[in-house]
């Protein structure tokens, strides 16, 4: 009796985990966006003291994208799901008379996927502390979607591609 | 006797041109770097106002490597035949706290040949005004290899591979 009660017991847990990769019921995590330094730069911005945004995004930041995100960039800013697009944020290294790039602060991420982030606009959000993979972000929504909202006619995406 | 002549002259310049062929008889012009937007980025600096090179190189750069220049910062900074680096410079537009990339200044290029450009330490040196082709250096030793000389121990390259 006992034997056929964990034989149910490994049935049932079987059903589940056939059923969640059958209808996809996986999380909803970012993944880390491997080998992006080999994407393609689309642009840089400095960000100093004074700026709005500098206790959360203060210091030098390059955007790299996939090869999905670069054709979305050049077709009118429309992203096809797949699309990756990379704020990888680094500190100022300020000394004479140069600006030179420093540690980094955290790697942004957003992923394109239509279904799965669906409240979110279509994208996942995440960020990854310095160089290593431990995930900040606790609220897709309040802490990046809620800004991102502002740039609806640009499919979410603030920055443009630059020639 | 006309037609003799004007037979003679056209088999001696089609001679002239194969043996410009098969002896590898080119001029030592550095090509465009088509699609260097799509290699990898390998760093950035700022060079700003008051620094000893702002006058030649003020603004942003960021240098760009093709696959075999970036195995060539992969290893030692040994590069091999073929390998391209560009040095693409940007003015900076600041703003609101912000500094922001403005219009292309140069493109210059570094492409290494060790027989073409044996000279100057196997790299040919060029710059293109903007976005346009017009060529802006005279003179690469003088221009350039003469400053690239101090890098000998890094085979002439002053950047290094941020990652």
């Amino acid at each position: 009796m006992k034997k056929q009660i964990i034989l149910s017991l490994v049935v049932f847990a079987a059903v589940l985990v056939g059923a969640a990769v059958l209808f996809g019921f996986s999380n909803d995590e970012v993944k880390y966006p491997d080998n992006y330094r080999n994407w393609t730069h689309v642009k840089t911005l400095i960000l100093e003291k004074g700026h709005p945004l500098y206790d959360a995004f203060g210091g030098i930041h390059h955007i790299y994208a996939n090869q999905k995100a670069l054709d979305g960039y050049k077709n009118g800013h429309k992203f096809k799901d797949g699309s990756v697009i990379v704020f990888d944020l680094l500190e100022t290294v300020v000394a004479d008379n140069a600006v030179a790039e420093g540690n980094r602060k955290v790697v942004g991420v957003m992923e394109k996927n239509s279904k799965k982030y669906k409240d979110t606009g279509g994208w996942g959000f995440e960020g990854f502390k310095g160089d290593t993979r431990e995930r900040v972000v606790k609220n897709m929504d309040g802490e990046c979607f809620s800004c991102h909202l502002s740039q609806k006619d640009k499919d979410f995406v603030f920055s443009d591609y630059r020639k």
